[in-house]
């Protein structure tokens, strides 16, 4: 038996682990012979003092082989999967799954729920009547063969390492830490039995990482673990300044991405969403060339096909897909107001992180992890960075249900938008492409 | 109610918690609102980014007010004890308790158990037949106007945040810490209702800051608190190289501390007891100056005045008093190994460390809080360093009961000590006083 106590320690003074350090640590967490207690200390030393490449992959490793691993054998071809790191109004799963999904590559999706000021892919999914976020392993096999595509929340069998330290960083303020983000994302999304992955590091206000240079720094430690994993990784750090499209809530992203795959997309939406949709066809071994990827990509939507498999990966999740041809069925919010300029000029704020609390506010999010969402409510954003508006034009409608809740999130509203007289410099979309 | 991620966080980042924080944080642990995980990486985070003297004093006090505090005051006179922050032959409470007490000084003492490779008082005078470590709160006020010292352990309701928190640190591997050694010095000591503290802090091998500079940085921050709080403070720092005097063990330094109190001292434990001594009695105003002190001191001794102090604290605390004029009715290990020289030369090592490990082994000390000690093994050192040694010389005599143990402590003794043909330069045996 290892002493946590040591390992502690090692750490705490600025050494590396060894692998066997680490694994024993985990082990015995698992296990319950190493606390709570004793993992938090580690975690804070881990925040401080960092971790080697080699620690980070072992770390990895571990946690993910604490659990059952997916076995999707018994299904010909290349899976590959997406992550985020979350950010406002982020609705790239719901869209580009489909899409790769139409240009033939598997799609065995885990994703999560609302937390912070962030949105979560399952909270959105869950707005669908009928939709079921947690189907059976049996089922999961099914929907992937008739859909292409399976979105689900993940199982408490599968990482259970990570879902007990993340839990416990949560509350100790020790999230932002890269090594320990690297070995969360990867060893869940290399418990899926995949291909490769696409993983979007979001930067700006509205991200875990606001800053660019930490962006970064996550981007390498997950290539560079997920290399010697021998799993293919494309990274993108994609801007979270302002929120991604124009909805923010959850049955109002549905509706954005269903409008999306018919043809309406967003400007930058669809420039993210594009990208991501191509790095996975590629990393499916679907096209050979970045170029040929986007084609294919584009045809998919053009063409109807990726609305045809989000309709598929609806119906095969039980829910309602009435809802692809009438948006009106999913929930709507009873009351809409309109959110005003005051002044004539451009749009040179549209700050993420506060109109994500503002969603937060109106019901769309979670504070605490027990809390309940309300499907209907959330933000449309008429206007975004960049954008002339004149005085009393509209720049944002919020959809509500509860007054109260209302008079909390317009100051948000509010303070997250400015209007110039000159436009700002414009912030790229894509900040770095980096592949392993 | 405070979040207790929000402080965390703050101490993670480098920041300077305010006193309402510390304080918030403390209760909130006291009252289980705060989870031990909470507590456990905002240590690791102390440790790492260390506290300024204003969050060490706030903790300090805190800590010393999440209990009761003795009440004193039935009793006149000034209340002075002593802390030692441990070492190997350590036997210094036992000697200078009885002399300040024969000056006039009244000596509340609390003291604490073994642990690691450092021995205890509290281990040492239960080797006394009969003697009761834990009086109640009346018998204490009883013993102190009887024999004008008491020598305790800490009860439950005497800073019991300190307990906790250290209970903490012992697993967490955050013990090493200078603001959280000064509160939890600090917060015991000044629950006790006295007037002065004398603080013996070790440096060298056997201590647990072998560093001096760091010995000196705690020094520092104890004085700096302690003025802070209004209450005068002596700190020696003083050698642990070598083990003070020649006993190692339990009963075996009850029995030097008698031989000290009859005249025979060993010179390097004399220098150190006197001093200590004479600070005590400087601080409980029954000299002006360190020269009236020392006399005071040496009057104590040579008089037999502090041997009957040691008589009377004994009887009143339930040991039996005959073992003073016949230590032989101290428990006696079955058997005495030799431990002798293979060649002359002269005594250049004898770690503390080693050596207090050693004592451990033959089962006098504790690795875990619930090993029981026992009373009659240990170590008796015939030469320390500087000795001037001839081969086959006795260099140790090894008291134990198990030849296993036995075993497990002759390579640790050999290691201790090193015999070269010429002395090694001298170390102080008091590194600097410091007083607030």
């Amino acid at each position: 038996m290892i002493s946590p106590r040591e390992v502690i320690q090692k750490k705490r003074d600025g050494c590396n682990l060894t692998a066997g350090e680490i694994a024993a640590f985990i082990r015995g967490y698992i296990s319950s012979e190493i606390a709570d207690y004793h993992v938090s200390a580690w975690l804070m030393a881990v925040y401080l003092n960092g971790m080697t490449i080699e620690e980070t992959l072992a770390l990895t490793r571990e946690m993910r082989d604490s659990g059952r691993r997916l076995d999707l054998s018994s299904i010909p071809g290349k899976k590959v999967d997406k992550h985020s790191t979350g950010g406002v109004g982020d609705k790239t799963s719901l869209i580009v799954a489909p899409i790769a999904a139409a240009c033939g590559v598997l799609v065995p999706m885990i994703t999560g729920r609302a937390l912070g000021h962030t949105g979560g892919t399952l909270d959105k999914l869950e707005s669908i009547p009928g939709f079921d976020p947690k189907p059976s392993p049996e089922r999961v096999l099914d929907i992937l063969k008739t859909a292409g595509a399976v979105i689900m929340g993940q199982t408490d069998d599968l990482a259970p390492a990570d879902r007990r330290i993340y839990a416990l960083r949560d509350v100790t303020g020790t999230v932002e830490s890269i090594p320990l983000i690297t070995a969360s994302i990867l060893s869940k999304k290399l418990s899926e039995d995949i291909d490769g992955v696409v993983v979007d590091v979001k930067t700006g206000s509205g991200a875990f990482m606001p800053k660019l240079k930490d962006a970064r720094n996550l981007a390498r430690s997950l290539v560079d673990v997920c290399r010697k994993m021998k799993t293919k990784i494309v990274v993108l750090i994609t801007d979270m300044e302002q929120p991604s499209g124009r909805a923010i809530g959850n049955a109002i992203e549905i509706r954005e991405s269903i409008e999306f795959l018919k043809g309406k997309a967003t400007e930058d939406l669809e420039t993210i969403c594009m990208a991501l949709a191509a790095h996975m066809i590629r990393l499916g071994g679907r096209a050979r060339s970045a170029g040929q990827a986007s084609k294919l990509v584009y045809e998919a939507v053009s063409k109807g096909e990726a609305l045809k498999r989000l309709r598929a990966i609806i119906c095969a999740q039980g829910g309602d897909d009435r809802i692809i041809d009438n948006p009106d069925l999913l929930p709507r919010a009873a009351y809409v107001q309109e959110f005003r300029s005051r002044m004539r000029g451009f749009v040179t704020r549209c700050d993420a992180k506060l109109l994500g609390l503002a969603s937060n506010a109106l019901g769309a999010g979670r504070t605490r992890l027990d809390d309940v969402v309300d499907p209907s409510v959330g933000l449309y954003l008429e206007k975004k960075i960049g954008d002339r508006v004149t005085e009393g034009e509209v720049l944002c409608r919020i959809h509500w249900n509860d007054k109260q809740r209302l008079h909390d999130a317009a100051p948000l509203v509010e303070e997250a938008f400015e209007i110039k007289a000159r436009p700002a410099k414009g912030r790229p979309l894509i900040h770095a492409v980096l592949e392993g």
